[in-house]
This record gives C-alpha cells, structure tokens and sequence, in this order.
C-alpha cells in the first residue's frame, strides 16, 4: 500500500517511518536502510533492494535532524544497509521512468540538500557520519556515501560501489556523484569515467586504490572497523557528554503563514517575530516545511513573496540567545543556514516586501538578503535593520555571506553596508546603502508592488530559473554550487533528452527486455 | 543570397568578408560591424539590424586572428556599430527558432569561445578591446560589448545597452551575458534582474551609475572619447612598436589529419610532428579547425581517437622556438592554449592513444592530458613525456595546467609526475606516474581500443556529454567554466523546454503578432 496523498508532505517521525531505523547507542547513532518495497510515494512502482523514492528521502532527512537536536551527545553516525547483501541501490528506475521533469528535479535537489547537510553533520556540526557499505551500492546509494566523512566496504568478493547511471539509464549520477568522486575524493578524471561507465563497479581492494573507499574489511570483521571507525571519529567530536536532546514535537505553525494565490502565481510567507533560541528553532522548522511544501505543491506559485510581521527586538533577542558556543546554539544557527540555502536554492523569483509592520532584522534581514528584488516602503518610519548576524552567521552555498555576495567585487559598497549595521534604515538611507531595490512611496507603492508580481507571472517561468539560479550566486564556487549548478543543470538536460525519457529512451525500455535505441548524434 | 553550404566551413580571410570591417590606424584597430541581411548561413532568415548567426561570427573570429597576428603593432581594438543607430541587435531569433538544438548548442558554445578569446587579448595579449557601443546594443549585441575591456556608450537618448532574451524570447542571455554582469562588472545582484527583465534596456546615466558600461558621451564627443580611451589603453601595452606581422595563408592541412568512421562513431584526429615556431602556428590553425569542423559537421563522431605522429625532438624544439618573450612566441602560446580549451569544450569522448610512431611530449603531450581516457602500448619502447611546457604553459579554464587538474587534490602524485618531466617513460613507468588509464601490451591492445570504442557508442551520447563535462573540471572554477557550465548547461536545459521552442513558445512565436503561451509551472 502507499502512502497516496495529493499533497506531499514533508513533516514525519520515527514512529512513522517504513523504510529506517534509528538506534542510538552512547555516542554511536546507527541508521539503517531497509526499504519497504509498497511504501513509496505512489503505488506504480516497487522500492526493491533498498531503492529509494522521496519517501524514503523524507524520512532519512527527518532521522537527520533528530540525530542532530534530538541526540546531542551522539558524536559518530553510521549509515548502513539492512538488506541482506545490498547497502542501497539507490533512486528507484521504475519511478524515475514515471515521474514528470518537474518531479524529477524537484526530487534530485531535496536529496542533494539533504546529502549536503549530512557533509555539513560532519565538517561543522560534531556528528562524524560513516557509510558502512554493507553490501552493494550503486548509484545513488553509492551517492549516499559519498556525502559521508568516511566510507567503509565490506570485502566479501560481491559488494561492490557503483555508478552505473551512465551505462544503464543513460541519465547522470546527479546527486552529487560525478562532483564528489574528482572534487572530493579525488579519483583521477580518467579513473573517474572508468569507474562511472562501468555498470558493474568496483570491488575490495580496487575501489581502496583508487580512492573510491576509505577502507576495506572481510565480512568477520567488518562489524569491528565500523565500530573501531565511528568510536575514533567519535573521539575528535566537540559534541557534549552530557546533555538533554531538544525534542522535535509536530510542527505548530505559529511563527510562519502561507497564502497562496493561484491566479496572480503568487506565495506569501509570512515570518512572525520570535524572541528565543527554542522560537527560533521552531520558526525555522515551519520555515523549511513551508519551502519544501510550496516547491512541491505549488508549482504556479512562481513568485514567493518575502514578509515579515512584529516587534524586530524580538529577533535581536533571539539571535543574541542563537550565539554562543553550545551545541543547540550552534544547531539551530547550522538549521538556519540550510534553510535560507535552501531558499536560495528553489526555482521561484524571490521578492522581499518591507512595510511598517516588518522586523527584516538580524536573521530576518537574511531573508530581504536573499530576495531578488527587496522593496522597502519609503513612509519615513519603515526600515530595515541589518546586525552582525548578516555579516557571516549564515554564509550561502559559495561561502560568502548574503551581504559579501552583494556586493561582490565592490569592497567599498560593502564597507558602506558593514558601517550601517544596527542602525535603522528608512527609505533614503537602505537605498544608499545599496539593500533595497526600490523605496517606493505610499502612493506608487501598490502599484509598484501589483505590476512587479504581474510582470514576473507574465515571463516564461523556464527562463526565469535560468535567470535567477545564475544571478544569484557570484563569487566563488564550492563543491555544494558545483553539484547544484554544473551537475544538475546538466542532469535537467539530460532528464529532457529522448535518449533517456523518449519513448525509446533508456528510462522507460530500463528493466524491459528490449534495449533502447539511441540517436547518436552528439551535441555541441 | 545565403552562404549555403553542406558543411559549414570556419576558414575564411578578409577579402570574403560580408559583415565586418577592419581598419588599421597605426596601434588601433576598428572592427565595424554592417551585417549583409541576406548574408547568413542559411537563407530562411534575414539579418537585420546587425542581427548575427554563425556565419557572422566566423567572420569575426577569424579578424581577431588576423589583429592578434597579421598586426602585431596593434595595441587597442575598438569594435564598433556601422549601422544607424544600432550597434548589434545580438543573435538572430528567427534563426534561433529555426535551428535544431544541436545547432543553437554549438553556435552558442563557438560565439562563447569567441568571446573569451576577446577577453584573452586583453588580459593577455596586449591587445585590449573596446566596445563603441554607437546605437542599441541588444543582447548578444550587449553580451559581445561584456566580452571587451571598456564599453563607451553614446548617450543620445535612445542607445540603451539591453538583455531582453527573458521577458521578449524565454531563453537567457546565454553568452556570458548573465555572468559577466554579475562576476566581470559586479553589478548588484537585484539590478541585474532588473536589468535582465527590461526588455528596453538601460540608457546613458543610469547605465553607468548600475555599472553595465564604464563611460558615456553624448554624439558630439563620442567619436572623441573613443580614440582618447583607445589611445590611452593602447599606452598600456607590451605590443612592439615595430614588427612585421605573419600573415595567416590559406590552410595547408600538412599537419593535422582526420578520418572519420561513420559506422563506428569515432574520428581519428592525427596531428604531426612539427619543429618551428612557425610550424607549429600552422599546426595549431589545422587543429583548430579540425575540431570545429568536427563539432558542427561530424556530430555522429561521438569519440574523436587523438594520435600524434613523427619525431618527438622535433616537438621539443618547436616548444622551445615557442617559449620566449617575443609577440608572436606569446600568440603561438596564447593560441595553443585556446585551441586546447576549445578541445575539453567539446561534447566528445576524447581518447588518447600512444603507439610506437607517436610523439606525446610536450605540446602534444596536453593532447594526452586532455584525453577522457589515455592508452599506451606497452611493448617495452612507446613511451610519452612530459616537459615544462606540460606544467603551467596551458592553463584549461579552470585556471590549472591539466598535469595540475588530473592530480587535483593529490598533491604527492602530482610531485611525482613533476619529477618525471623530460624522462620518456613506457609502459610501466607511464602507469606508474599516473599519466595513462591502461597500458595494454601487444596481444590486448586491438581488442583493449576496439571494446573501449565500441563501448562508448553504445553509451547515450547526452549522457557521455554531461559526464565528461563534470568529470574533466575538478577543482577551481572561474568566470569561463561558469559561462561553460553554468550558464551553458542552463541555456541548454531551456532550449529543450516547450516555453521557449515548443508550437506556442516564445522563439516561434516572436514577430509573429501572437503571444506565446507559457505553462506556468515552475520546476524545481
């Protein structure tokens, strides 16, 4: 039976889960795959051998965010397979080969942001996260460990890693594969298309040599280097010894507000104040929740219009309660940063609107940071207010904060900018220092307003997402802006190409006895 | 009359030239552009208002070449409108909508190359590059001015410099356009959206205040403030006061060889030994446009087979002849180092083999170092060598030697190759130090070459294209692999989509009187 439902839904627990487990034993979290084959998203396929959908991405992000706030003295993470023989064979064909583009990209940037964050569990969050690959990985589940600080391999002559995308489905490994093997793991390029058109993959001590895994063991023992792995990762861990976890309760819906309006394509998220660590751990809940819902369910809603209501002290206070050095602290700062990526990362034109009742302050100010258009109400008492918290909390997907990006190759700008912060800027003065796009009046600002967002709904939405996933990141690149540019934008080229969804392509004839028939004429 | 033609041929000299002008006073060039409307690739279009397609822009491909090394006293390049008003309405659209996508792709990519070649004059060729801009200059048309070092705008009130391919055509401005704006001329973020979905563009004061252009001046003084600014430039650079330029004849394809074998899908691209300075230009002009012409007519030729053939000393003393501080040393440099990006640019499986007649080293060692996969016979005599020339006189568009990308992040092997500069190294040797993939000796090798082509035809080749577009840049990125990647792999995905080409899209419908109908839905 699936899990039917018109509306995808993002929030879950553990007692809802079908497809992980969750174990915690002193500092060592075990997450273990066993997928249940009827429990995907819909019921036209069957989630073999620990084949994934987002179904059972949701609840690996879920089981994430409670090993990060629910288990703060869990300092090592073990990722393995509960399948006999089989670790994860990764994002399900007969699914892939169903979905529309849309879900499929859709799909493939959820699952990136959620292997982003497992990197970031590990560089920056306390939580050393090890593969233990228990059996075969291919694909997407050898993706999975690729995102982890650590990937161990059993040696049994059978289980082997993969990436056999190319060979067999004629799409990418884009889930971060193809970056992560030359730009983290550094396999040589020419070992690298090897291995990536090789359905077969890598076993034992190959895969060792060529920097596919970090170690090898026979399966007895294969139990002891995973605990002997996580127990020394566990060991450099700045995570507490003793201390109470932050349970993560349904979502209350008290500090963010959506109103869509289908007609216009236009989104309102509404962020109320909030004046405490926890207030600020739960708005950003509903926060993620809501980008996640609106990428979904929304696909008209091209237009998210940004707002912001209550007293802006409240986030002052809150982001004073969100500094310091306790793990909570630093976990909540890290989920605000994830969010406000995960922002920056959906296909929807971003417009701020700053009125008398807003608190775009501190972590708010983020949000106006963020936008493509900010438009302040220029009635001599509304601003904005930007602190400390906008001049690195948060850095974006390139490593600079929203601010740096800015103003980017224009140092005395940004100086300018880092001169005003804590002051209140109306009108005039968030012009000149360049973190509006518009300030207008009381009379022309409706209109203003009307005819941006009917604008917007009037251009081809394709073009842009094109426009706005280039604009927004100048700078420097990283290996995150790599995998959501350069990989994904060519996995979407290819995710449009017959040879792989064509009636003939690759996709659909994967799995059916007959081969598919490609045109072979390269492209550019 | 149309330019009609089976194949598209990029050789071409100034006395065929229908679209451009070029004039030499002393150190500056004047490169006027007065399209011949009826002077396009095909005749199914017109290109009017200094509209442009392929043809066009061999024209001017191959005038840069003839500044860089038929006047080598030329110091400034000022590229410039020869039509009322209009400075360059950018790509024809009823071309785009008329192309296949393997064509809009391809020329995209070439007018790409192009553009980051003016940019190299500038930066490293003493040669700097101004954009008159003396009407409207209409995106490609505002995309070749981003390509210059300055842009002068004519501040009559009603030049506007514009990038209108969003809100008129749903595609984006795919050539560096979007890049440029944000990482070259850093102009803010939000403005550049502005600017991006103003289909009339921006004029005068406001486009130098937002940064899109770096002076203006009225009609008056316009002429004035081009020559001063031409003048000035011209001051700054290294090019000799005296000097004969070399004329770049007819080519002669003593150097290159091609074949091509339709039914196997590869393309043997040999290229001989050549000795001298002026041999290896000659070389370099072959390959060149063995690899467009490869690109746009053989595009069944998924694999091109790379061999070298002759005396490897010869190589050693060309690359010597190369080295040095004189002008054309630094073009022959300059020009190898362009051709060689131009090759890991194309959307073709690179395979490179080393037989007992090759001459790997040096120069054509980067040929090597380019290759998908690199295959050594191992007979106990074939052998390849590097040289300095392989450590740090090529840099590919990520900034690094492809000795220093293929060891990115392994800095021990990279020490390793480096210590074998100038060894011929066979069979084992070359296994050893990381340059080859397989070294297969006399008995394997025909079967090794034959099931690795065989293979990759049978792969799709969109999917070989994104793989190797990802696997071939490890490491940093800069404003060229955005433009490649980035923005490229964007544009791509877009020219797939129905809102841009599809009945009711944008590109068929432009000038036709009827809007386009766009599907609302945004993906991802």
């Amino acid at each position: 039976m699936s899990v039917a439902a018109d509306r995808i839904r993002f929030e879950t627990e553990p007692s809802k889960y079908r497809h992980w487990r969750l174990d915690v034993d002193g500092p060592v979290a075990t997450l273990t795959m066993a997928v249940d084959p009827s429990g995907g998203l819909r019921d036209d396929y069957e989630l073999k051998l620990n084949s994934y959908d987002l179904a059972v991405d949701i609840e690996l992000h879920d089981a994430l965010q409670r090993v990060r706030f629910e288990y703060p003295r869990v300092k090592a993470v073990v990722i393995t397979g509960g399948l006999d023989k089989v670790f994860c064979a990764g994002a399900n064909i007969q699914m892939l080969a169903t979905s529309s583009h849309a879900h499929k990209v859709g799909f493939c940037k959820f699952t990136n942001e959620t292997r982003n964050g497992i990197e970031e569990m590990s560089t920056r969050g306390g939580q050393f996260v090890l593969a233990a690959v228990n059996g075969t990985a291919a694909g997407g589940g050898y993706e999975l460990a690729l995102a982890c600080d650590e990937i161990l391999l059993v040696d049994d002559r059978s289980s082997s890693v993969s990436l056999p995308e190319v060979p067999l489905l004629a799409v990418l490994p884009g889930t971060g594969g193809l970056t992560r093997v030359v730009d983290k793991r550094h396999v040589r390029r020419d070992l690298a298309d090897v291995f990536a058109t090789k359905a077969e993959g890598v076993k034992g001590r190959q895969a060792l040599e060529w920097g596919l895994v970090d170690a090898i063991a026979p399966p007895s023992t294969f139990d002891e280097l995973v605990a002997d792995r996580a127990k020394a990762r566990a060991a450099g861990s700045d995570r507490p010894d003793e201390a109470e976890g932050m349970r993560l309760g349904p979502l209350e819906h008290r500090f963010v507000r959506v109103d869509v309006d289908g007609d216009v394509g236009v989104a309102t998220i509404t962020v109320l104040a909030f004046s405490s660590l926890i207030e600020s751990l739960e708005a950003c809940r509903e926060l993620d929740d809501a980008i996640l819902d609106l990428r979904f369910n929304e696909p008209v809603a091209g237009t998210w219009v940004l707002r912001t209501e209550g007293d802006a002290e409240r986030i002052v206070v809150a982001d004073e309660a969100m500094g310091g050095d306790g793990w909570l602290q630093r976990e909540v700062r890290l989920f605000w940063g994830r969010t406000l990526k995960r922002l920056d990362q959906s296909s929807r034109t971003l417009v701020a609107l700053i009125t008398p009742d807003s608190c775009f302050t501190g972590t708010l100010a983020e949000l106006a940071l963020a936008a493509d258009r900010t438009l302040l109400l220029d009635d001599g008492e509304t601003s904005m207010r930007l602190t400390e918290v906008n001049d690195g909390r948060y850095p974006m997907a390139n490593g600079l904060s929203r601010l740096a990006t800015r103003f980017w190759g224009r140092d005395d700008d940004l100086a300018r900018a880092r001169s005003v912060l804590r002051k209140h800027l109306a009108g005039a003065d968030a012009l000149e220092a360049g973190l509006v796009t518009a300030a207008p009046d009381d009379l022309d600002w409706d209109d203003d307003v009307r005819l941006l967002l009917e604008e917007r709904a009037s251009f081809s939405p394709d073009a842009l997402t094109g426009l706005e996933a280039n604009l927004r990141f100048p700078g420097p690149e990283t290996m995150e802006t790599k995998i959501f540019a350069r990989l994904a934008a060519w996995q979407n080229w290819i995710f449009q190409r017959p040879n792989a969804v064509g009636p003939e392509g690759a996709l659909p004839r994967y799995g059916t006895g007959s081969r598919p028939t490609f045109d072979r004429r390269r492209v550019g």
